[in-house]
């Protein structure tokens, strides 16, 4: 166990500048300069689950570097509906057994892995196989080890790898990250972050470990993790946490509700609380040194609010989260650049959530170092 | 440890009933129609520093069955002032070396004891011992064994001890506990409180763990565990917690921040957080099963705001929450009753503030079961 932290503090710490800091802020700005391309990139969406439907395909409708040009179902009745909604050729229809032969598709370059998590490394892999760039929605997959195999396989192809990070693109929390960078109101002491809803339809994939990975932590846990860490701009030291499940029944084998706190090495704490079982966590604030400044609602795909504590927060205007992600990642492949939200990404994110179920689960704090 | 756990968990469930559940809400205005008596109870007042001086002794020109009858300072310069400023007579003041002398003195019915943490077991016990009932401030004492000291010390005097937990008798936060024991909007399955602020003079007692006890859990954490212990109506199970120094010349021996969790046998969480080290946290938020209410500002001395989430709630007019918590106790005395915040009350929270120490120090959670 102690061989594995340390592998998993080293990776920590290594990749931190890569992606974590400064980039964060500014490959937007950097990027939305560029000149929109004669040839937009073909994307093709695995999964026609309800984000795909309500929010990547009509984001893809509002890209300039994009274009919805391929499907990928086991339900042919779907298909067909796609087939007919976005006139998608059926050449570049697909279902997961035939995704090899999308090497001979030049329509495709992208493929947008939206299945369940357990499925991620599986689909990835098989896409990057085929030659194709994957973007993998979050969490990357259910364990360390499938996220280091899609990185391993998306290296071996030479394909650019992406986690669907969509925040990272939101203006409101690229703001809050230049607060915290330039310390505008001081160093950031503690986030406290949270984000939960009370789930419905108890047979749904998201309840069974098996395809989940685990409970709320992996759905939408992840964005409180993901904040503590854009926002302290660190990697954390240690992690303690609670969890608890009042409904056996309908939480079989996952968490109904998880609670933990991370310790950053510059001395910040982060106080996180996810859960399935109620609606109203949707929230970051940020203490620092002469003020605060918060999101609440902080994750959802709009009606974000920003405030300070000075009272300075100014508002952006409604913008695409998913199409802001789509079109960065299609400006890395074409400029030939790195994407801020790569799976080292992801896998750093899976690392720290294995840490917070191991640290609920022994009642111990987990050391990173 | 484990025999002193199980003896700290079995105290705590049984002495539950008496204080923490549905007294809590009935005591105000049941007492309220009591009518003023032809004689006010005698108060004095052991420590004159800024509580004294700008709440307490303000407050108790408001009270019904009250009046500031006496001082004890080990300050003659203060015992000048107080004297002119309040027309208290040269019989009725007292230093600590001569607070057994009060025991012929029928003017002092209760000594309210607001000295630093440390002393007050000292102060209490001599007031005891002198046949004077007993208000202390909070944190009750430094350790759980001084606390047992006065508990046992009033008992054998026969006299009535109560802690100053001045919340429970403001009018927002005895709704709040309406609403939770009610469960107006449900169950509570998560309680969000903290408190803390940027501690100024270094050399002030409250950062000497001699004199404080501990940091800022003592001082403001004190009022968010006992939120999460009031809103869920329930005695931890366990807890687990992580502090942080980041100014080891300022916090010699005391924590700068501390976050911690603590589990509740029916199920819900309280994920808390307090510091010494910055202002803006002072917040409560109970997130039931069809919504939740919450306290910001919820715990200063006025200009508490209330929410609920679905808009209902309804202010309350000012009060001041000294004058309440003091015509209580003067009333629990005349009438024979006992004290919704009696000895034991504050003897359960230094038993858990305790505990909540030993886990952010081992990094293990701390099992009250």
């Amino acid at each position: 166990m102690k061989t594995h932290i340390q592998t998993r503090r080293e990776f920590l710490r290594t990749s931190t500048l890569a992606a974590a800091s400064l980039p964060f802020v500014s490959a937007m700005s950097a990027r939305a300069q560029t000149a929109a391309p004669a040839k937009k990139l073909g994307f093709a969406l695995a999964g026609l689950g309800s984000l795909s439907t309500h929010q990547i395909a009509p984001a893809l409708q509002k890209t300039n570097f994009c274009r919805l040009a391929g499907i990928i179902t086991g339900h042919p009745a779907k298909a067909a509906q796609w087939k007919a909604q976005y006139n998608i050729p059926d050449k570049n229809i697909y279902d997961y057994d035939s995704m090899e032969k999308m090497a001979d598709n030049p329509d495709i370059d992208v493929v947008y892995v939206v299945t369940p998590n357990g499925l991620h490394a599986d689909h990835t892999i098989k896409a990057a196989r085929a030659g194709k760039h994957v973007l993998c929605e979050k969490p990357m997959e259910v364990s360390p080890e499938r996220c280091q195999q899609m990185i391993d396989a998306c290296r071996a192809a030479n394909r650019l790898l992406a986690v669907g990070y969509r925040l990272h693109f939101d203006p409101n929390h690229l703001e809050c990250v230049r607060l915290a960078r330039e310390k505008v109101l001081g160093s950031v002491n503690l986030i406290e972050a949270e984000y939960g809803f009370r789930i419905g339809d108890p047979t749904q994939w998201r309840l069974n470990r098996a395809l989940s990975g685990g409970g709320p932590l992996m759905d939408v846990g992840i964005y409180a993790l993901q904040a503590a860490r854009y926002l302290s701009g660190e990697e954390p030291v240690s992690v303690s946490a609670v969890a608890t499940n009042n409904d056996p029944a309908k939480f079989k084998d996952i968490e109904e509700s998880i609670s933990w706190q991370l310790k950053f090495p510059g001395g910040a704490l982060a106080s996180c609380n996810c859960t399935y079982n109620f609606n109203g966590l949707d929230r970051f604030r940020a203490f620092a040194d002469r003020g605060w400044f918060e999101m609440a609602p902080a994750y959802g795909y709009g009606g974000l609010q920003g405030r300070r504590s000075d009272g300075k927060w100014a508002a952006f205007p409604p913008m695409d989260q998913f199409a802001a992600e789509m079109d960065d990642f299609a400006q890395c492949i074409l400029n030939g650049q790195p994407t801020k939200v790569p799976g080292e990404e992801g896998l750093r994110d899976l690392k720290i959530m294995m840490a917070i179920y191991e640290a609920a689960r022994t009642g111990k704090t987990i050391s990173f170092t």
